[in-house]
């Protein structure tokens, strides 16, 4: 896009380029793509982006994403609700059901504490993590959090709020990732391994 | 995005991936975006889409993109309205603009001959171009197609009903883009470097 450009044009390559991951150049080429769009598929695109942010909010148990009061897996009578594994976003349930081992809940807190980027415990949905426990029946909750400084503090942070509530609190194991080479391995990830070892 | 998901959220992943470039996960993740937006922003988005797709057409002279009867090209005093340069997409007329070097007008096709895909004359904006030549005005037309089998028959076929209206046709030259090297070029290049060279 430059000067000779027409503004419409313009405007929706920026709008384009706000998006995560799409720089100024895919930006450009998504926008000609429009013009080259029947009207009613625009439109269709239009109705799309409006519906999933009038009507997808966050289910009122566990705060991932759904149109519904509460999500398809809350709702689900066979999943264990004993059970909840807490992410840090609504996609980290997708790489979880990938697995199709899982069959408890989650608890989506929508972020991490990170002090730096301004984001407090306040900001999080830790509230109604700790309400669900609160209100029993919880044998167990996972801290599925990522493997870094933020996703390990807010485990920690968490996991001493649900302590004293009487709930078994774990971690997801660390170690080698399957089908990795050994001398490929950080050196944290292969001191994770070695000390969370298993006897055979 | 899979059958956990809400529908309202599946519909968006799946426009986003209808554009050009754009996989199923890219999607998923610009599906997520839109929902971490607020609804201002969202709206902003959808604001410019339609705006673009409304009030964007062809230009009356040249079938470039504008939102005004002529582009600002073609409505620009300083540029030579005595020269042409045919390309296939608005893009390409960005790739000149950005050389800085030419100050003639363009003439957009919106595409190649490719009776493959079903693309025939009657489909490319060629008509408009022999009106603009044919009011007279014009010394010369640049054929500015890709140097691709689609683009030098487009070429070909567009010079051959220019020329009989007394104006001289041209083509971009072919050779070794500046700053290759001679080992990497392929044997066409290399060929048509060699055909093409000049006296020093």
């Amino acid at each position: 896009m430059a000067g000779h450009d027409a503004l419409p044009l313009i405007v929706l390559t920026e709008q384009f380029a706000k998006l995560p991951g799409i720089g100024m150049k895919t930006a450009a080429r998504l926008a000609y793509h429009v013009m080259s769009m029947d009207a009613a598929e625009v439109e269709e695109f239009v109705q799309a982006l409006r519906d999933a942010k009038q009507t997808v909010h966050y289910c009122q148990c566990c705060e991932n994403l759904t149109d519904q009061p509460f999500c398809a897996i809350c709702e689900d009578a066979a999943r264990d609700k004993s059970v909840i594994c807490v992410v840090e976003t609504p996609k980290d349930i997708s790489a979880f059901e990938r697995t199709g081992e899982y069959k408890g809940t989650y608890h989506v807190l929508h972020g991490l504490i990170s002090p730096l980027h301004g984001v407090m415990p306040d900001d999080l949905k830790i509230r109604s993590l700790l309400q669900r426990v609160q209100a029993g029946g919880i044998s167990e909750v996972i801290m599925a959090t990522n493997p870094t400084v933020e996703g390990d503090a807010t485990a920690a942070y968490v996991s001493q709020l649900l302590k004293p509530l009487g709930v078994t609190v774990s971690r997801l194991a660390f170690g080698l990732p399957v089908g990795g080479m050994l001398e490929y391995a950080d050196e944290v990830t292969l001191y994770k391994a070695l000390e969370n070892r298993n006897i055979i």
